[in-house]
């Protein structure tokens, strides 16, 4: 379904702006602009805390604009909810502590009582200024690296966490249900990259993302990915639990080509990968050949 | 529920660009911005064509930037659909028509699939170049006309066609499934009204909603209203129906404040009312007062 409809849609975005609707946000007048929806059983769970789901609509939405080295500015919420009081006073207050915390301020939206039975449904519109250079997912070169900044795996491991079917670690947990967006960081690296993205469905899927974008061959190296020690509790350091965590959703990491890693960001960065020419995405383990998983990652389509 | 929820949101929302939440739109670096949802059991029904569904979901986020006087620009959208492949393309095809009718560019959004069971659900942000003033709701002031133009509970009327409770005028049924926002209308009126905002909930409620705003009492003589020739043939030209028109939704008029109705714009104008000092709305028939009714218009809350 997604993919026709995606076709469709393209078909009507014609405009530079909506950069073919092939990237994480638009770039309109100076404004970087996203809007990302978050579904009751889709992108988060009925269990969560509503503060934190609060939380994850405005972050998951402001790291679009870190991907694209953008100032967050302002933020419309659409907010279909159900008559809960408790529930809703309490995603209300986690929204506002997330718009405090990312100094961003909150300047219209809706708000509907949604119908019974259904999903309670969000959306967010955020808008930032744009910084010098607003990469897109399409600028990878041959001969760029690829590099990541943040941890992959640790917000699937914390998903399973909430869903029940893993014992507790706080710090995974937290990376599903808060995780945070590499705001200043994005900024950094935006004039320094010649593509960036989010990493918000799986490595994989988004490494492909950029390839095909791009029209450029990406070469991954599964043991150069980080992955934190309570993830490594978990997975072990083989290439099973690489591959797992390469295929998780969630982790809100960046993903960037460049020709040259700038000298100030190297202990945030690390390299991954390279990018060639060709198309598609290849993984290696220690250099020997690893064939594509079934799944690259996470699609709420 | 919505009361409480909106009050906390609008302790949220400090930055002026937000307009305290109590405008159709927010003004933020020269652009105006909205948005609205448009919900499967509450904004629209199950049966209404696809096409009419996107066109609407565009149509009444413009309308409210035709209040604002801006002239719009890009749209982003978010869009919970099903696996319903003809369903999907038809509306696709709908958004595509919508957007080259009003000149807009679709920028970016978000497809999701929505859980079964559960309503389709959207929203749209609206993006506008402001004019040289963006009349908010509360500038009326004593002594001002209250001034509307268009139509006042065709697509009321329509929405029971649609619901299969009255035999179908085309003219109404079209009212309600595919409204005209008065961009061109809102754009010449801006410079010259106190206040201004379309007509979403019903007259009577959006009236009250100027005269909250701007802390004045409003004034309505019920048969200076304009109704079509349609409506009236359905509602008669009595007092009760005058009423049932004025607390009918999803008519996108828009409703202002002036100390003087510009002369090029009178043949497009009907003056309703009068603004004066005081808080509420006021009922006059013929020059006799009458009681608000319980109702005074559509909540969707």
């Amino acid at each position: 379904m997604e993919n026709e409809f995606l076709t469709a849609l393209r078909q009507i975005a014609t405009h530079p702006a909506a950069r073919g609707l092939a990237d994480d946000a638009a770039l309109l007048d100076g404004l970087v602009i996203t809007h990302d929806m978050l579904v009751e059983g889709v992108h988060f769970l009925g269990s969560d805390p509503p503060e934190d789901v609060a939380w994850k609509l405005v972050a998951v939405n402001l790291s679009d604009l870190a991907a694209k080295g953008a100032k967050p500015v302002a933020v419309l919420m659409g907010a279909g909810l159900h008559a809960q009081h408790d529930w809703n006073a309490a995603f209300a207050a986690g929204l506002g502590r997330a718009c405090r915390a990312f100094d961003v301020a909150l300047i219209g939206g809706d708000t509907v009582k949604m119908p019974d039975p259904g999903p309670k449904a969000f959306g967010l519109t955020a808008i930032g200024k744009a910084g010098e250079k607003t990469p897109a997912r399409s600028g990878a070169k041959p001969g760029d690296r690829l590099i990541i900044a943040g941890n992959i795996g640790d917000a699937g491991l914390g998903l399973e966490m909430a869903r029940g079917s893993a014992p507790i670690i706080p710090q995974l947990l937290n990376a599903y249900r808060r995780p945070t967006p590499l705001l200043a960081l994005g900024q950094a690296l935006a004039s320094h990259v010649s593509a960036m993205m989010d990493v918000s469905d799986g490595l994989l899927i988004d490494a492909q993302r950029i390839a095909e974008a791009s029209q450029v061959k990406i070469t991954l190296h599964l043991e150069k990915i980080v992955i934190s020690s309570s993830a490594q509790s978990l997975l072990g350091n083989g290439l099973e639990g690489r591959l797992r965590a390469a295929t998780f959703g969630d982790d809100y990491a960046l993903l960037a080509a460049t020709s040259a890693i700038p000298q100030s960001l190297t202990e945030s960065l690390t390299e991954i990968g390279a990018v060639s020419a060709g198309t598609g995405i290849e993984l290696r383990w220690h250099g020997t050949a690893v064939p594509l998983p079934d799944k690259l990652g996470w699609l709420h389509g």
